[in-house]
């Protein structure tokens, strides 16, 4: 658990995905020494192109009526939908940093991180989504560059065949379920009894 | 939050990190067009070497009498220390299996995650840890390649003085202080207060 020095994994100092200045890259599939699975490698300098899952920071961010904040996607994927604020978190940030940080850029919001809601797991495409319940320090929203609308919507006004991905339904029911509530563990992917009951209220 | 197809800003499905095959390489830093900070570029084809953090997926995993397992690192950064079974998430597969994953491979442990202990923010090296508690399926555990040896723990017997991280102690008082407790929420980083209130206690 390497979390004092920097990984023995990582590439060097400069960040640089490239390997050495006379290298031609990585470029073989091949299984580094001491390990057991293939990576992507330099066979110049034996340089190791690691992949890793990517981690989504976002936010249920509510205004003191409830209402729930949410952006019409400027960007593909699925432009035109509606999404909770959220985006890849960033480097030397906390995952709480980066859910308020997507809630500026998509929505122009300043919020207030309370608690992690829910955790989502979508090893189909290595992602791990934290998404936050959050407060709204203002009702004033616009949209910033990746989105073509925000709004602050009241639950029974929420366009649910509209929603982008289906960890936003997920995270919005998740929410309104946990209403009062704030000291319990985050949800995590739902089973699907609770799926059958959402489908079942839309 | 793109959670439905690929994300718009990942390499192409090739997975390597490199770009065009005339190109020099990502080797300028730049602002992409549309976004606010810099990323490592290529300046032949436009491609953007985004830097993301790491998932560092683990557990505090005990056997039915309540010993704990640990490992003693073979490896660098603090070889010789004892440690969580742990270690950064694996694409496609889940926080879950991630961590099941580590304690297979560190200690040749089988174990049953049960619940997510802790979620640690490290941003000064873009690293988010997730500790997991877990039940043993077996007390016979021995030594993978990345360990000296591996034993199961009282208590009062935990090496303090020879842990290799912040985030071992960090777990290993969460989880005793949790003793009995389950749905209760992950806990965070924790604060100068209980620092102090752990460090009476060594």
């Amino acid at each position: 658990m390497p979390n004092d020095t920097l990984p023995n994994h990582t590439p060097p100092d400069d960040k640089s995905p490239d390997c050495g200045p006379n290298c031609g890259g990585p470029r073989v599939r091949a299984i580094p020494p001491g390990e057991d699975r293939e990576r992507l490698m330099c066979p110049d300098c034996g340089y190791i192109a690691y992949q890793n899952p990517l981690i989504v920071v976002g936010a249920v961010a509510t205004w003191e009526d409830g209402r729930i904040l949410l952006c019409r996607r400027a960007i593909e994927p699925r432009k035109g939908y509606w999404t909770l604020p959220a985006g890849y978190m960033e480097e030397r940030e906390s995952t709480r940093e980066g859910a308020a940080r997507e809630a500026w850029e998509e929505a122009r919001a300043r919020i207030d991180i309370d608690h992690l809601l829910a955790i989502y797991d979508i090893p189909r495409i290595s992602q791990v989504q934290m998404i936050f319940r959050a407060r709204l320090l203002s009702p004033d929203v616009e949209p910033g560059p990746e989105s073509l609308e925000v709004g602050l919507f009241e639950w029974k006004d929420i366009p649910w065949a509209e929603l982008a991905f289906p960890t936003v339904i997920w995270a919005l029911r998740e929410h309104h379920e946990r209403l009062g509530r704030s000291d319990c563990a985050p949800a995590l992917n739902p089973t699907p009894d609770a799926l059958a009951r959402w489908e079942k209220m839309l």
